[in-house]
């Protein structure tokens, strides 16, 4: 289930390097795979999902290390559709998702990451994270919530946490969902129309847009900075939702793969179990008579 | 989706009435569904599931109330299957699993509702607990890990605390899953003859067989002094992995139907947003030329 060596170079298009320049105008929003039109995307989707089921199981049977996955980007970017799409097929029991909303009183008398630490994923598990520490240094700074120089000094504490992270055996995986402003009046005026979706709507999802230009420098400052080897930044194109879902699933397959997970060593004497499971069945026989 | 008759009359049978006494001698491991042979059920079980998801989304949508599912049994009576074949296809983002093992140091130091407590799902969410405060008049029972009298009181704690969440709109289902020691057996030795699963075998699962009669008085009495309207258990005949999925997945499809879930109403003024994005539009066009 690899696949081709062709997807992966399409992929690997759309990490950010470190250490890389981010001018978010270059990057695509509507770019399609090499080599899939829809149809074909979809159907390696579909595999691709049956195929992190198993690897999910292989994780957790291995209990040596976790997955986070960061899902960032703008309102009707299409986070909690890629959570459903990506991620439904896998076995609740090891999935962990958290949304970051506002924090509340007792988050905001503790540091930014206070909270994040405490939703990490243990070994064996996935996180997921549907926003997250980057607010931050996103929605903190284009509202000023906080001092420049205090924001500034997040970048810092972000890759030294996620340091500590990986080095606990944890992988980290960050997407911005990249959308174009177009695309997100188009999906906001689905909303509008659609009975059974108008309560999602808010008046911030609209007020937000006159800051478009900020956070999409907030973003490129974040992605610029945070970007590592072990925690790299992956620029989702998202205006086609296929697109991103099958990027996503595959950056994510990628990964798994890569992280050489086996099922443990048996802990126990199978011999010795063998001679209870005889014994077992030798007393149901006799109690049968 | 709402199943037949028949189906509803055969579910009935599985709840235990509040005050009934439990004989699980008289309680079938291996009874089949009304109506339904194997490949029947596993397709209705397949259309359930769906049906599942899309009540979720309502569940979450209307954010007034919350479902907590108990899952208990022997080891290998089929909770972690459970979880997986009926509950794979929800939204991983409104679920939660909490699996209770072994006490830590600091639950010890506390009330045993206290770890449970805090892991309850939130209005909107599903949570499902595989093993949960059962545990404390189940293992702690038989191995005499507390006195008579603090297990004994138990009985009325829990109905309090099941209480206390049932009024502020949780939902609670509790299912045993019944197995007969034979299926147990069986259930070991494929285990212990597939070397990707042979890793998950202990030595207790054997030793625990011995105090299976020991295990089974502690469900009667719990099952017996614990079924309420509101907070009822179910016998689940478990020696059928396809009748087990079947009968929970309708026992959960029917109660969310049952809660008179719906799409909350618009909290912001339609017209006004459609101002915004109308002259949203305007400026995204005025851009464009």
């Amino acid at each position: 289930m690899a696949g081709s060596q062709e997807e992966r170079d399409w992929l690997e298009t759309l990490r950010v390097k470190p250490g890389q320049k981010v001018d978010l105008s270059a990057w695509p929003t509507a770019d399609k795979p090499n080599g899939h039109d829809k149809d074909a995307a979809e159907a390696r989707t579909a595999e691709v999902t049956q195929s992190l089921a198993q690897l999910q199981f292989l994780l957790y049977a291995d209990a040596r290390s976790s997955l986070l996955v960061v899902l960032q980007g703008l309102d009707a970017a299409g986070k909690d559709g890629t959570i459903r799409k990506v991620m439904s097929g896998l076995n609740p029991q090891g999935v962990k998702v958290t949304s970051f909303k506002q924090p509340t009183a007792q988050d905001l008398a503790h540091d930014f990451l206070w909270r994040v630490h405490k939703a990490v994923p243990g070994k064996g598990e996935v996180g997921i994270f549907n926003r997250s520490h980057y607010e931050d240094v996103l929605v903190v700074r284009v509202h000023e919530l906080v001092e420049e120089k205090v924001w500034r000094a997040r970048y810092d504490h972000i890759n030294a946490f996620e340091q500590l992270l990986t080095a606990s055996g944890t992988r980290i995986l960050k997407f911005f969902l990249h959308i174009s402003p177009e695309e997100q009046l188009e999906r906001f005026a689905v909303r509008l129309n659609d009975p059974t979706r108008q309560w999602k709507i808010s008046e911030a999802d609209y007020t937000e847009r006159k800051h478009w230009d900020a956070y999409t420098k907030a973003y490129e400052d974040a992605l610029e900075r945070t970007s590592t080897k072990d925690a790299p930044w992956y620029v989702i194109p998202a205006d086609r939702k296929w697109v991103r879902n099958f990027a996503i699933a595959r950056i994510i397959e990628e990964t798994l793969l890569s992280m050489d997970l086996k099922t443990p060593k048996v802990s126990v004497d199978l011999e010795d179990i063998r001679r209870h499971y005889h014994a077992a069945v030798a007393a149901a026989g006799a109690d049968a008579r």
